[in-house]
């Protein structure tokens, strides 16, 4: 990471812009290979619209015109409509779903990935600003199942497609959690569901005392928290633990039936991906069937750096409801862990191969064009800033690890050194090209 | 562009996004290809640094965390140092390196692409949201000239390499400016640049009236407004024709010396793609060598989309400065004109090649099978929604441009259809490939 002067802003060094950057890449591009399409959302919304989100509503930078501000003394002038940075890509995109809903073809599979801001106290420690990398799909009216089962999978896929440990995707159902509550008779299901969301961080003791506060009973509280220790990928494993709990009603069986589905499913295409998890609540209250989060094998520490789920009226207008599922990569956390941990390095921190030595000022024209001959062919190349000695010029190369370095021959026969091995050659600019694995900088697990 | 519900916040459809992706990963192309490192700075700067852009500061946007300005009264609490949101990349480039400068290889050459904000007033119909795509190159300490000549023909290059008519650009040298201020007895070079910005706004006359204004006399001011008449590719007749205005002066000279040797190397390297227009003043206060304008063929209206120049002490430190020289794109810009003329248009709004049909909901693992030995190839593959009729699962492909459905055969045989040409033909989803062209959307003139 660069020097941070603003705590909760992360900025990279180049090579560690190297690293995200691959990330990045490489996410859209598996978003890319499923049909998603990427859309961008402006980084404002109105406050009404974030402030609808109440639980986050403490987290919200909201905005002034600093001119505004002066003439109003200090404070937002009236007449002008209180705006603020959203805090996710869920609540945006839902707005430009309603927005755009006569110009969008549904179901209407997008991805988004951009940066997200949240006032968070400067003490936590936190992020105040980073990146998000979501996959949303919504549907017109209604959505079938099936995408519950699909969009984890493509999640799945896309982070096992990183050079980082295994990448477990855990599901668990709103509909299993409100059916329990349901049988055991617990009314206050958000408050159930706040509680057992709390599961990691208070343990089961903490966690029941919260049920308690709410009104819970304390044989439904140790029911729930009973249920909330079942975690496996075996759907019939899942099964026989719930009927051992002894419930059942018409919405734990509807939601049963979904998790066990989606179970059956993830590990006939893809299996060890997905496993229940029945602790995982999802503190947001708009979500109606499968809720998601993950873990990143050897690195449980650092939370669910994707999570989700599916969301019936979340996107809505006073005509019609627009039916999602989505899951939202944390990419800032993720990249921090990969850089800082280590797991991966980059191989070099600039995009160029090969750098063109300049033999003096006046020459360098005939170095620019072997440069243009280079890069025609796709080859990323530099030429040198300054005729200096060639050993000055090879350690430009050296210090940002670029492997070749051209020599303009003074008889038209070039050169060009490979400086890891020594290696120097006779070449052509028109024809020659640097191994596949040379041409990027690569990033590679340590 | 989709419905802009916030006036200067513009968001792109997913067919305009496909456009604007087109156009941020050829310039992102073209960057590598020279050698730029990707760095990307946070949103925010502290509203000192921001303010010490005097010119600008009218223009910031301004936080305040909505929990502190709750219990502050609406004020915003002193004890926190204010940010605001940045309005270019110059600016947060110049603090990155003077805070990194000892993590960095200098000369640094870094591009950044980002979203920057200006709290224009709404009804003035600018973009309050735009991105910026810049490239910058600095040195510790020194930077030699050739840079200057390098970097406007890497944003050339970049231009040109989008579906758009010709871009040039347009150069001219503050050196050239402020001597013949020298040479004519012009003390307040500064209100002098500042008139001659404004020369395509205000016109002749208008500029006449502001430089009189300010002290400025009437035959210096004649002088200054002849040679900025001056507009041409090559260095001699610019030379001859500043010749004849009759000043004379070390500055003068040096300035001349610069624009002609960018004119005769642009000119070699890369004909027609540089012009110098001595008009070309840039209000910013920081430029000491070489600045930029650009100009598209046939949308001069447009004004510049792509500006910058040579600065000595933006950023800078008590112990070092780092010189530089940089353009930025006004990416949104150009976009919105791509979008709205149109100069182009998507070959389809999603990135799906092929979308594989369903034969009924029984048999969507199937269909999803083929979806995966397709997509490992690389190909964008669709799996249809629901297993509607056949004639509607065409009709979804079709309306988004999706070139290709596939049928998987009840006997194994699977069939793929070009649905353009009504041509189908027998298929193996471990060898088949979509021509190249259609493997991805493309972006092509209307």
């Amino acid at each position: 990471m660069a020097r941070t002067s603003l705590s909760g802003f992360p900025e990279w060094l180049p090579d560690g812009r190297v690293i995200e950057q691959y990330v990045l890449d490489a996410l859209r591009r598996v978003f890319e290979l499923h049909g998603f399409c990427g859309i961008e959302t402006r980084a404002v919304e109105t406050l009404e619209q974030l402030e609808a989100k109440g639980e986050t509503s403490k987290e919200v930078y909201v905005l002034d015109r600093l001119q505004a501000l002066k003439t109003a003394q200090g404070r937002h002038p009236g007449k002008e409509r209180r705006m603020g940075l959203h805090f996710d890509l869920t609540v945006p995109f839902a707005r430009y779903v309603v927005e755009n809903a006569n110009e969008l073809d549904f179901p209407f599979k997008r991805y988004q990935i951009q940066k997200v801001w949240r006032g968070e106290r400067p003490q936590e420690g936190r992020f105040r600003e980073f990146t998000q990398a979501d996959i949303d799909v919504v549907g017109n009216g209604e959505l079938p199942f099936h995408f519950e089962v699909d969009l984890p999978l493509v999640m799945a896929e896309a982070l096992n497609s990183l050079p980082i440990p295994p990448v477990r995707v855990l599901v668990n159902n709103r509909k299993v959690v409100q059916g329990a509550c349901e049988c055991l008779g617990v009314d206050d299901v958000d408050a159930a569901l706040r509680g057992l969301d709390k599961l990691d961080k208070i343990g089961a003791e903490g966690v029941a005392g919260e049920l308690a506060a709410s009104g819970i009973g304390a044989a439904q509280a140790r029911a729930l928290l009973e249920m909330a220790r079942i975690r496996s990928g075996s759907s019939s494993e899942v099964r026989s633990r719930v009927a051992g709990l002894g419930l059942s009603g018409p919405l734990l069986e509807e939601g049963m039936g979904e998790l066990c589905a989606l179970l059956d499913a993830a590990g006939s295409r893809m299996p060890g991906a997905v496993v229940a998890d029945l602790r995982i609540a999802r503190g947001l209250d708009y979500y109606t069937g499968s809720v998601y989060e993950s873990e990143v094998e050897g690195h449980e520490d650092l939370g669910s750096i994707c999570s989700g789920g599916r969301y019936d009226s979340l996107a809505s207008d006073s005509k019609r409801s627009y039916p999602g599922v989505g899951l939202s990569i944390g990419v800032s956390r993720l990249v921090s862990r990969m850089i800082s941990a280590p797991l991966v390095r980059a191989t070099r921190p600039v995009p160029t191969a090969v750098v063109v030595a300049v033999a003096s000022e006046e020459e360098r024209e005939r170095s620019e064009a072997v440069a243009r001959a280079l890069r025609a062919r796709g080859i990323p190349t530099d030429v040198a800033p300054s005729a200096a000695k060639f050993g000055k010029q090879i350690k430009f190369a050296d210090k940002r690890a670029i492997p070749f370095v051209w020599f303009p021959g003074s008889d038209g026969a070039d050169t060009v050194k490979d400086i890891r091995s020594g290696e120097q050659v006779e070449a052509d600019p028109a024809t020659w090209a640097p191994p596949a694995q040379d041409l990027a900088p690569g990033v590679v697990p340590v």
